[in-house]
């Protein structure tokens, strides 16, 4: 006898479910019942509707032929049953039966195999102000045709984004792009905090004012301002920001009811929790997608990580376990990626925060570079910051900011998948050509440093922490560039500051003086830096150390001279 | 005591472990002998010099900051005595010393730890009127300038270049860029035939074309015309070419003389034999870059893969083990990326040719694909081919042209490292975001695509099989794109084609007629094709076959109607 499949939610998770199942199994019997009127919709690109870059929403629900993907396509195309408007009010395990309510009432329908992609709601700020008209979430297809009607119907001049994650910054990027005058208000200290420690997210801070987004960190949403039932303003711990229009993208919340009420099991995320094989604690009901907790491959924490790549793996893994093939998904790496304007961030595996969360003990190294042969045609930088643990050598995260960071950010996933080591990734066969990368490429310099820091070779000093220490002084900073170079910019307010470029260095270390010193050495990207450190302690300096970065991964205060 | 190091060959390898060996002891001395004037240049960049992408020579051997990495920069930067113009005619094991002559005389040096780094010559085409005027190699920094002299000094409007690999391609871009008239000879059947199947090689001829390059594939060189001692031509067996410039890019032979001469042994490849820590069958020499011998990781077998990249892995390995490090190279991928105007070719891991080689029984599928969301600014085309081993699912080699290439090979290259399957690629959480991917990235579809295959879910033809059998018939062809795709393009010469677009599929299978005959599908990426061989045979049609790349992988001929 034919199974009998119900899938509920029909966007990512559950269409792939269906489609796969489908191709895998010619007689099961597949319903899937999604609440709203939209299936299979590609909810990502949203935020490049608002500039125009995609120009028709058709992009996000129709086959690139121009196909809409509705009931019919589903039916016809891919031999699913597929039902819209049918929002799901009960699970009965003990019975295998889902109720569901539609415009024509109430239905039940009995499982086999039932599949839970609720997918995941965004999370609204309970302020005073918060009904008002103007004042949206941007998440569903619904979202955006209010926000494009607002945008269109009254005089919206200035808008205000609540939160810097992916999407607050992507939206920024892309109201800034339509002419709209663009805040960002972020509580936390950063922008893309759930990716970037706080250096490498400062890098950003020139391209986001350059394009005229005023960003507000460490600032707390307290009050919307509303006028005539219209926000007219946001209010926070520090200021009123006017405003017409107001996103709030301040994250998303697994949609767990109907998991919680049938009593399955809920993990530490929040999130329904699922096994290897992507089964809840009933193991006749599967959940992927937003709604289901992963594991983090190198923390082996549970998090929570909503993302649409994710959640189209989920569900080709669900559709493969249904049909008996035993798939292990092996869990997230947190991986995530933001273009803004001409930068890209990306992050994979842990930060520093969540790095001590996990309790591994790890050594962090920023290195800048270019992102290809230094004097190849549209060579720009790109700034990693790699972390290890202490004593396995295992690298545990990676970020990066500059130009071509997803490549670099692709490679290292692939790498944490595997437990890659520093010398593992040093060592790797990567693609060379002067178009592409250097013949030392980023990521390989990274891993070097990183393992000459572990071996005591390396003194470097995070950026951060030398900004902490910057103006106190107590240090000699030795820069080693040029001084043509040291004439076009160095770094501001340092008390002892001393110009020796490295040619010449060999030959007057007697002008440093006090071998037991702190001195601090410093380049254009820390390689001359590092090469003055090892020049120093090879003659007998005792406390030498070098500002990892140098000018190029230095994020804050410079003079030009 | 301190250790004497002596290196031959100051170029990648050599100065590369001469640098690293001096900051990792302090104490050690090192010397270099380098046959001709230049330390450390990047001769990667050499063919970008030739259309002014590169506007200075300077680029190759100075720093950054404009100092000429000379001996003067070794000896105050790197604590690294580099004598140039020392021609080594002797090693001599039992007395651990090496003859080496300069302008003043000859002259012994011993040593502790010997490293060769003597790199690779361009392999002469020992043809009738080899010895003429304006033909040269393009290898070494002299190459350049005589080259570019000649084209300032004589009338240079036709150049010819011998070999379609990576130089021989890079160059004919940048002659042609350069506005000569640019031919390239091949003796194979294909361009990059180091790199790539006929069927994605052939993906590139379009690009080649547009550029005003003429490619003569399966031709052999058998001479030069030359005029007053000047070449004029090169005669192929098929034609005369008029140049009054060749470049002779057929490869190039590691440069082992040294090693032969003093009994080291050499690989089956022709190189110096290494172990994995670059030592030579003398445990005090060792040899690293393209003069020393690499292991595939895929094969297992002795490979010469002479690259830049690789060389300075070599000198960063040997100079950590003639410090005690014990460091294990693990060996290469055979990796290459070539930039050819706006199209992107890159290899990694063994391609058909190689596996057959390698006595590795496997499959492969081609698939075509968007290099980012479909509907973001900027996408463009990518095919990737993936190769596996049957039975232990491990991926083998990939090969992919179009945009956005690189990253997705260096994602292989990780991968492969590691010996991954395709399951665990299609599981990698890859940075997804509109401007970098799809939900799921090329590497994941190539990965299910061939899991499909492997399971005998997904009965693919090869583009250049189709081929073969196109003309003759005895199959139909069923194409399930929408009518206005199908009027735009499709294969020529196909005696039975049908058209019925995959949503009209499940209801019309009726007018197909006799399931059990030989049926091919096809779309524009074959994944509708991939649905519709579905289909078809859950419809119990027996012999159901889909196009692999459909019209976005088919590099042969098409009807415009």
């Amino acid at each position: 006898m034919s199974k009998k499949v119900v899938i509920i939610g029909g966007v990512a998770t559950g269409m792939k479910t269906a489609a796969r199942l489908r191709r895998l199994d010619k007689d099961a019997k597949i319903i899937v019942l999604e609440r709203g009127q939209s299936l299979s919709y590609g909810a990502c690109g949203f935020p490049y509707y608002i500039s125009g870059e995609v120009k028709s929403f058709n992009s996000f629900d129709h086959t690139p032929q121009g196909i809409l993907r509705d009931s019919e396509y589903f039916r016809t195309v891919k031999g699913v049953d597929a039902r819209t408007g049918c929002n799901v009010t009960k699970i009965d395990r003990a019975s295998k039966t889902v109720t569901y309510e539609t415009q024509e009432g109430e239905q039940v329908l009995a499982y086999d195999k039932l599949v839970l992609g609720t997918g995941a709601t965004p999370v609204k700020l309970p302020l005073p102000g918060a009904d008002a008209q103007g004042i949206h979430s941007f998440w569903f297809p619904w979202d955006v045709h209010a926000v494009e009607d607002e945008i269109n119907a009254r005089k919206v001049t200035d808008v205000v984004i609540i939160g810097a994650g992916f999407i607050g910054m992507e939206l920024a990027e892309n109201f800034a792009k339509r002419g709209l005058k663009t805040s960002v208000v972020e509580m936390q200290d950063r922008v893309l905090p759930q990716l970037l420690d706080k250096e490498i997210a400062d890098l950003l801070l020139p391209t986001i004012k350059k394009n005229n987004i005023k960003l507000c960190l460490n600032e707390k949403t307290v009050a919307f301002e509303v006028t005539n039932g219209i926000v007219s303003g946001v209010k926070t711990d520090k200021q009123v920001i006017p405003a017409q229009l107001v996103i709030v993208a301040v994250g998303v919340r697994p949609n767990v009811e109907l998991a919680k009420a049938c009593g399955l099991a809920i993990g530490p995320t929040g999130c329904i929790a699922v096994n290897e094989y992507m089964e809840t604690s009933d193991p006749d009901i599967y959940a992927g997608g937003d709604c289901a907790e992963n594991t983090h491959i190198i923390s082996k924490a549970k998090v929570f990580t909503p993302m649409g790549s994710t959640a189209n793996k989920h569900g080709r893994v669900i559709a493969g376990n249904i049909c008996g093939q035993a798939i292990k998904y092996p869990g997230v790496l947190g991986t995530g990626i933001c273009q803004i304007f001409d930068m890209e961030a990306g992050s994979t595996g842990l930060n520093e925060r969540t790095a001590k969360l996990a309790g591994i003990e790890y050594k962090a190294i920023v290195t800048p570079g270019n992102d290809r042969l230094n004097y190849m045609p549209g060579v720009g930088r790109i700034v990693v910051k790699m972390l290890v643990e202490v004593g396995s050598q295992r690298i545990i995260g990676v970020q990066a900011i500059g130009k071509n960071v997803s490549k670099r950010i692709d490679t290292m996933v692939t790498a944490m998948s595997f437990g890659a080591t520093l010398q593992q990734v040093a060592n790797l066969d990567i693609a060379y050509a002067p178009p592409f990368n250097g013949p030392i490429d980023n990521l390989g310099t990274a891993a070097n440093c990183l393992g000459n820091k572990l071996a005591g070779r390396f003194n470097g000093i995070n950026p951060k922490d030398f900004e902490a220490m910057r103006a106190q002084g107590g240090y000699l900073f030795l820069d080693v560039r040029t001084a043509p170079e040291v004439s076009r910019n160095r770094i501001a307010g340092i008390p002892n500051f001393v110009n020796i470029p490295l040619g010449e260095l060999r030959q007057r270390l007697d002008e440093l003086g006090d071998k037991d010193q702190f001195i601090i050495t410093s380049c254009q990207i820390d390689l001359r830096g590092y090469e003055a450190e090892t020049i120093l302690r090879q003659a007998g300096f005792t406390n030498a150390h070098s500002l990892e970065g140098g000018m190029s991964g230095w994020p804050y205060a410079t003079e030009h001279d």
